[in-house]
């Protein structure tokens, strides 16, 4: 269990897409972690809504805009969040934006709190969440890295449907194993390994290792929640596969388990890593696997903590200083 | 459409495991293809049905001992091929096993015709049938080797749950999204990354490689048919994605797609290649994307070939003189 955070209670959250499937577990996740002070937001199409004791507000930028919130959670697609996020953070929210819109400017801190937590004190008013797979491999990536020194990555990453929104979800449910949902897909969204290319540039990024060469292939399998990935690495220094794992068993919101488990990673805001091994083709290498629930550690609960690093260094005067 | 072989009509085919997932698209590859001289066999649980026209015989020691079959195709499980496969070799049958039982047996020819057709002519009453991925693999890998040379293999699959069988195909049918089976698992038929094991060292055997260094990682996900295959290669000499492009659409076999679709691959003969770009790891890496019927060029029709190939090289007089 998280810990309580009711004495945070006065923090006034915006939860922006909360009607979506990241937005639902942020809230959820919110309220398990004892926030009350909540608004939530969407769409013309399902503001004046409930979602649970809420009332889903219109997400525009004049409710956003109006300087009540400390902290916005954005789960919306790229194009609103380009139109939404900077009006709530000039009006003094501090914005945690989900979407790609601003991971690669240069002033907006793009953040795993496990691997670069600091870098969010250094916001100026907008943070961002990094992609779903990005997130867990950097978690990864970083202890190994500070251990043995990286010197290339490939990836090749299995995607639930989660990750392309509720609708996806939904037209899941509704197919049976017949029907052309049950196809892979390596066209997300209709833009073709843009998602590559974000893997890439976002985990140098974060890790500070500019030009390290990192090469994934993305795969969506028709599965509801739950991103896998196989993962190569060599390394500059040798390390073992027994090094390696006594490694990331200590290293922060890592579960090690010899073989990761799907069902095991569904729910909990741990990323499972497992089935390390040697990878011959290189003096080296090393071969890994991983999952995690990309609802969860992927995206809402990444962004909360995000926010949990602001509102540890800032209180007990956070809310009333504002 | 395939060549009609009506003309070869007199050769006598087993389908041994007739009433399988392979088995049934075995049978009917070999109707479309114009043989009509056929016996069909399965366990005693399956034994004195029909499948179509055909009745369908218990596979026995006797049965398929009888010594009046010129061609067995098998898709048993392992264990009775080890069994069954020697009976019928021993009373005079070619036999041709999609089993792992005797891939990585020195005096069986483990064939993929494209690749290295010519060595089902030396086997000794019988030849293997490559796993299911090892098939498309090794038909991409041959021609890059033959004009660059390969250092190096890594290859994350995404399979099918038909390379499980029938029942896993029923079983995914009967389930919704919400359900266990739409999980991805990476532990087949409880033998844990035997299937990455068994890639490494067919893959070797078939290119004559026996030192390639090939890392796999190996994932069923919850789809009814079609294997994917996520590769990188390190070369010897460098070549350029378009040269790879190139040396790939005219290879036999294989069709060149930008970026391969999974329903194109599902009822055609060819392997869907593409997605070759460069894999800045290394000097001369390159990364591709392949799809494959797995029922088809995976199992059935790989074997069915093998046995063309044998029938080209002893006919006319081949069902005659034996």
């Amino acid at each position: 269990m998280p810990p309580s955070r009711t004495s945070d209670s006065d923090l006034r959250i915006g939860v922006v897409g909360a009607t979506g499937a990241v937005g639902r577990v942020t809230l959820q996740l919110l309220l398990d972690r004892g926030y009350t002070n909540i608004r939530t937001f969407a769409s013309w199409r399902s503001a004046g809504g409930q979602l649970g004791n809420f009332e889903v507000e219109e997400a525009t930028r004049v409710t956003l805009g109006s300087g009540d919130l400390d902290v916005c959670l954005f789960s919306i697609g790229t194009q609103w969040s380009r139109e939404l996020v900077p009006a709530a953070a000039e009006a003094g929210a501090v914005c945690i934006d989900k979407s790609s819109a601003f991971r690669l400017e240069e002033d907006v801190p793009l953040v795993v709190p496990e691997v670069n937590g600091d870098r969010a004190l250094g916001h100026t008013g907008i943070i961002a969440n990094p992609n779903c797979c990005t997130i867990p491999l950097t978690m990864v990536l970083a202890p190994l890295h500070d251990a043995v020194g990286l010197r290339s990555v490939r990836v090749a990453t299995y995607q639930s449907v989660s990750g392309a929104g509720s609708e996806a979800i939904t037209d899941l449910r509704g197919e049976s194993a017949d029907d052309h949902l049950l196809r892979m897909d390596w066209e997300f969204d209709g833009i073709e390994f843009d998602e590559e290319t974000k893997i890439r540039d976002e985990t140098r990024k974060i890790l500070e290792l500019p030009e390290l060469p990192v090469t994934a292939t993305c795969v969506r399998v028709p599965t509801v929640v739950g991103h896998a990935e196989a993962i190569w690495i060599e390394t500059v220094e040798q390390i073992a596969p027994e090094q390696a794992e006594r490694i990331l068993a200590q290293a922060p919101g890592l579960r090690l388990e010899k073989v990761p488990s799907h069902g095991h990673a569904i729910g909990i805001d741990e990323v499972i890593v497992g089935r390390v091994r040697g990878d011959h083709a290189v003096d080296n290498g090393l071969a890994l696997f991983l999952i995690s629930d990309n609802l969860r550690k992927g995206a809402a609960l990444n962004a909360i903590q995000i926010a949990e690093i602001l509102v540890d260094a800032a209180l007990p005067n956070y809310s009333t200083e504002r």
